[in-house]
């Protein structure tokens, strides 16, 4: 088929006739579907279930270092688990913290430190309107943190090999600019792999702020959907190299290892950050759930046993996203008027219509029964300047839902877009 | 024998011979006792064992509610955990957040909130130095939040049935008092149960400050020891009484009925307060363990398996009580140099000793090879004005330890008074 933008206008009208129909027949259907949430699906859950035999009564329910899980003690985790995510984040035992159930929580919780305790330096409430780079489109849950605390969000556009480094580089020269989100491995939604030269400028870049820091949010450090999973340089080795090892703070969980919910989150970061975070979490907490630890070191000992788990879940993620990018380049390729990537890991697909219909694509998909993540909410403030990003968030349907809600939302996106057209 | 402060001098000299023998003997026999951390015996967690049988592979992994426990969803707690906290905390149930594995953690991030976002009114930390009424003794950490967030503790002693009623009426006519501290039932360490005239004061008074919230912290509300547990009036239905439904935020959790670390903690509060607090959570969290939740809702399905569980625990509890009280009564009874109540339930015994004496007992016990609670730890700032008061925690150690820590306390305990009235 033509490219819409070489459509003659009675052509475009044709298409329009012929899309509008197709929609109108979808409306009747009375679809229930939702590409919304990147959860996973119940077969992937399944893969976990084990895990809840290895702490029953008849277990034994102390850590290899001979601690009672079932009592107090203990502030930043079981030894065994401190390696675990050492392992998978890279980093020295020492410097890592494992913690309860999400780390979205250890996020907000460090933000919320540096509020009113400050990174080192004065609290950040204190030294008037702090500001935050947001590489777009990112995580929504991320500028809800700062939305939250009104910390200014400045957006930074990606490239294909992660955030635009030069304008990082300028906007870091501002001294309130004291923080920046990364979704280092395939960031969401745009499954974009940090290369080693971006990894580096970050780890070399010198901010106006002393009490600047990376929150970099490797929740799918060990997610690969399509082949072997990609290989990143340690953010906080060339940090360390850089004479800089306090400019990171990284996060993980296995919400999408073993359960979300019921999980465990990790952070890591430098001496210095650690003890400053352990000094706050001496007041908060009584320490994590020391019998969910158990779990989760007993089910995945090594990070040799979590590549498995995590090839089980590519083996269960592959069919979903085939579904999806099959219609994507059956039912737009070639039309020109959207463009996404096949992500090599992650839990997204990123589309990008037209400038200017994407609230209509996701309105015309929730009308025929597609819940879609609201468009915008891939930007902070819920604002795409360009009204145009699409999450798609594949893990939760079955493939055949999944084609079934690709194919509305390739007559969506074709509707929307020939409407743009035809009014032009 | 004699009250000390009878004694003649030489009758005095005579048994301070006699004590520090005895003292020596001890201090001879490489002791190693500790009754410093109200944490349950290992025979108390072997009560809840069974809980962990109640959520394994081959169980249903569904709430009551058809909710899926593995996945993520739902901000504040399994419907059948909310109606059994309701219960327990005599309040309705949609005025209940269950939460993660720690109480702390809700009034640490509570009072964090209150500071950075307020509580109806300005931030607090905008308002100035805030004050918060510490009736003494009590829980450390809570003085440990209040430190962390640089706010004013004001020691309000205790009385046998609440804290010092006069006293805090006078003070909260200071419109920077924006809090107090309690812990209503068997209060930590005093064991104190607040009367129905105090918690109707408390209800019925009027602070200053409209962001004023007592953070009702009921660690101990199901956990009698002797006899059946203390009935009290609900704050929360005298606070509406009273047309001040906002003033109380009220906390429990699990810690001591099943796991320590990996139990359940929730929180209630009125309508305005659990939304405000609720919109907080919103961008701090992806929800609570509520695979913990369903095995807690399966273990304990109402309010009369926790009072059986908790009759289990009295069990346990009572005989290690027994020991230390039966020493205390046979080696201080009648020296006029210490006071003691044997509480009905809770976790500690409270002593207190002639003034200027608490840090030099537990000093001694310390070099004779028994932890105690540090002197001073029951009050704000960890200064205890009288130097007196010394928290027992009888819980952790076997009955026949008890019995031993409890004669080298009183061999302490005489030796220091013996110290101080020999030197006048």
């Amino acid at each position: 088929m033509k490219q819409y933008s070489q459509m003659t206008a009675t052509e475009l009208q044709a298409e329009y006739n012929a899309v509008k129909q197709k929609y109108d027949e979808l409306l009747g259907q009375g679809l229930k579907l939702d590409m919304s949430r990147g959860k996973p699906g119940p077969d992937q859950l399944d893969l976990s279930v084990g895990m809840l035999d290895t702490v029953t009564s008849s277990t034994d329910l102390k850590s290899r270092d001979g601690v009672d899980c079932r009592n107090y003690g203990g502030l930043d985790g079981l030894t065994e688990l401190k390696e675990l995510f050492a392992d998978i984040l890279e980093v020295p035992v020492g410097n890592v913290i494992v913690g309860g159930n999400a780390s979205l929580n250890m996020m907000f919780d460090t933000i919320s430190q540096a509020m009113t305790h400050g990174m080192g330096g004065e609290p950040w409430m204190k030294q008037g309107t702090v500001k935050f780079l947001c590489p777009v489109p990112g995580y929504d849950r991320h500028f809800g943190i700062c939305e939250y605390f009104g910390i200014e969000m400045i957006n930074v556009p990606y490239t294909d090999e992660g955030p635009d480094m030069d304008m990082v580089e300028e906007l870091i020269k501002d001294e309130m600019v004291k923080g920046m989100w990364c979704v280092p491995k395939y960031s969401n939604p745009d499954g974009i792999v940090y290369s080693d030269r971006v990894v580096k400028r970050l780890a070399a870049m010198k901010p106006a702020a002393d009490d600047f820091r990376i929150f970099w949010d490797n929740a799918y450090v060990i997610h690969p959907i399509f082949g072997e999973c990609d290989k990143m340089l340690g953010i906080y080795d060339e940090c360390v190299k850089a004479g800089c090892p306090d400019k990171v703070i990284m996060f993980t969980s296995t919400s999408k290892i073993t359960f979300p919910g019921a999980g465990v989150a990790a952070m890591a970061a430098s001496d210095a950050n650690i003890e400053r975070i352990k000094k706050r979490m001496n007041y908060q907490t009584i320490g994590p759930d020391k019998l969910n630890h158990l779990r989760h070191a007993r089910f995945l000992p090594d990070i040799k046993a979590v590549r498995e788990q995590m090839s089980k879940h590519a083996a269960k993620m592959r069919p979903k996203f085939e579904a999806v990018l099959t219609v994507l380049d059956r039912e737009l390729g070639g039309l020109g008027i959207a463009r996404w990537k096949k992500p090599n890991g992650g839990y997204f697909i990123s589309m990008f219509s037209e400038k200017g219909c994407a609230k209509r694509i996701v309105g015309l998909c929730r009308d025929a029964g597609l819940i879609l993540t609201s468009a915008g909410a891939t930007y902070p403030y819920g604002i795409d300047p360009d009204d145009s990003n699409i999450r798609i968030a594949p893990s939760f349907p079955s493939p055949e839902e999944l084609t079934q809600a690709a194919e509305l939302l390739c007559v969506a996106t074709r509707l929307a877009t020939l409407e743009l057209f035809t009014k032009r």
